[in-house]
């Protein structure tokens, strides 16, 4: 479904602002509490909490990540698990979130109706509040959602991406590749399994995959260190084998490079009991493949065997 | 300085990803901490706090909220200010700000450079710490940041914007109209007289006026009520009067419509001293006007010489 409309009736300009923040309360129904928890005031206003809060912001933009063959409902459910996922990476869990939209004076009422159902649809199912936001015209074509999602840490302990040291092991969640494919608008943001992975004290830093595993495995790695990763151990998905027969890339190259995988990579400490933890998680998330991928070498140690990653560019923005 | 350049190799998107973030950090200086409370990591941390949080959005967007004649540091310091006068208008104070930005691939790293130079200055002017974002690519000539900000209530009190009765006395901190001379980026949020009004227990409600006096009292007013404001209490403000010599409108609309006064716009219970309360004012804010505007009354008890507001309509975003 395109965003805009040729009729004018139909566009977010013909409503006003008031018409259109009634609007939206009412598409968001139980997703959005009354003020001044809620939307209607100079701030949204969150009860204390007792742990660190955790913030991450991500936008979704018409014609960069997403198109008029992606229903509303999709993006607007994107758009907050996008930023799910980042909560995920660190151990949290979601509280409430703010959107700030800037709109091309043409957008179809029933377009935003569609963005605003699917996401209260995603806020409830993750029990996430949408408490406030902003809604600013923007110029012709444009289409942009930026959301700020507020979660909490779910013990005393925040999992960053900083840590690893030699000898740890590398595991990422589900499979990888062929986001395209559909999965970078039907993933599920791995809010349980980075809660309890942030319990293990095994685990020692972690973060989401968006922009491939050969790109942000970088993020994870000390200065000094290096990762190790074998093929056989790389969890290629099915879209990715897809998608590789289309394209001169091969299922490896997309399993490493497409991004939007929203999965989550992670280091366990070398120190620690390999079969416990992944006993430990087949009997928690027995429907989740946990892939053991390689291991955290000095630098120039890396066996021969090893993966090079520098091989394998992950997408990166604004190149 | 307009945002973009012919010249590709001083374009963003000739830096790349990586080199833009570096640059970012470097730009931000003292105004960003390390990770993981600041840039870096999947989600920023915000160490946890006694009181109410407060969370407002608000972004700037080429073309709309800015030009090529406002320098790039202005348009920061606007982005930031913009928030913290909504904080203010709660009686809060800020604590750490995300930015999401979309930038056309030809915007220029010399501008950016100015915006968060500006937005550095402004943050630690204010004590807001810069901790985190995100930076995507968007269309060709679009240039949008999108801020959030949080802080906390500096009391037990959040100051929301109902809570009016009738007989309630009606004031404004300084003077209105005429924002388009340049006091839409050169104001200071009244995040002081915010605080000290939150702690005064005859203040009621408040909020911030953004869109002009006489849209935004709108959302102060409780159904049954209405405003009785004055024309000899309007504080018209000298670019008011300017503004009227090139307009057909007079320094009484300007004052009224022209919005972005980003002024504290102040309910008071009937039933307190009201000398007293002026007096207290004078003293802490001696060089701040506070004007009495008028009061509310019963929706058809309102005096005959009071202002026809719905006469005079302020700024309304999408149409």
């Amino acid at each position: 479904m395109t965003p805009f409309t040729s009729n004018r009736a139909d566009s977010v300009m013909a409503q006003g602002e008031l018409k259109l923040i009634n609007g939206i309360r009412r598409w968001l129904g139980a997703a959005s509490p009354e003020s001044p928890f809620g939307i209607g005031d100079d701030c949204a206003v969150i009860p204390p909490t007792k742990n660190h809060q955790l913030v991450t912001t991500d936008p979704v933009i018409f014609g960069r990540h997403f198109d008029a063959s992606v229903p509303p409902q999709s993006v607007g459910a994107k758009l907050l698990k996008r930023n799910l996922s980042d909560i995920a990476a660190m151990g949290g869990k979601p509280v409430a979130a703010v959107i700030s939209l800037a709109l091309a004076p043409d957008t179809s009422v029933a377009w935003l109706r569609g963005f605003y159902r699917g996401l209260a649809r995603c806020a409830l199912r993750y029990r996430v509040k949408i408490v406030g936001g902003d809604i600013t015209e923007g110029p012709a074509g444009f289409v942009g959602a930026f959301l700020t999602l507020h979660g909490e840490s779910t013990g005393t302990r925040v999992v960053t991406r900083s840590g690893a040291r030699s000898g740890d092991r590398i595991y990422v969640t589900g499979s990888l590749g062929g986001s395209l494919l559909g999965h970078h608008h039907r993933f599920s943001p791995r809010l349980a399994e980075g809660a309890w992975l942030a319990r293990r004290k095994e685990v020692c830093s972690m973060m989401d995959v968006s922009d491939g595993l050969a790109k942000d495995l970088d993020s994870l790695t000390p200065d000094l260190l290096a990762p190790a990763l074998f093929e056989k151990n790389i969890p290629i998905s099915t879209a990715a084998r897809l998608s590789a027969r289309r394209t001169n890339a091969s299922p490896l190259q997309h399993a490493l490079c497409d991004g939007e995988d929203y999965e989550l990579l992670i280091v366990v400490r070398a120190r620690s009991e390999q079969k416990r933890f992944e006993r430990d998680w087949k009997k928690r998330f027995p429907k989740t493949k946990l892939s053991h991928l390689g291991q955290f070498f000095p630098r120039r140690q890396t066996p021969a065997d090893a993966l090079r990653l520098a091989d394998y560019r992950g997408y990166e923005h604004l190149r």
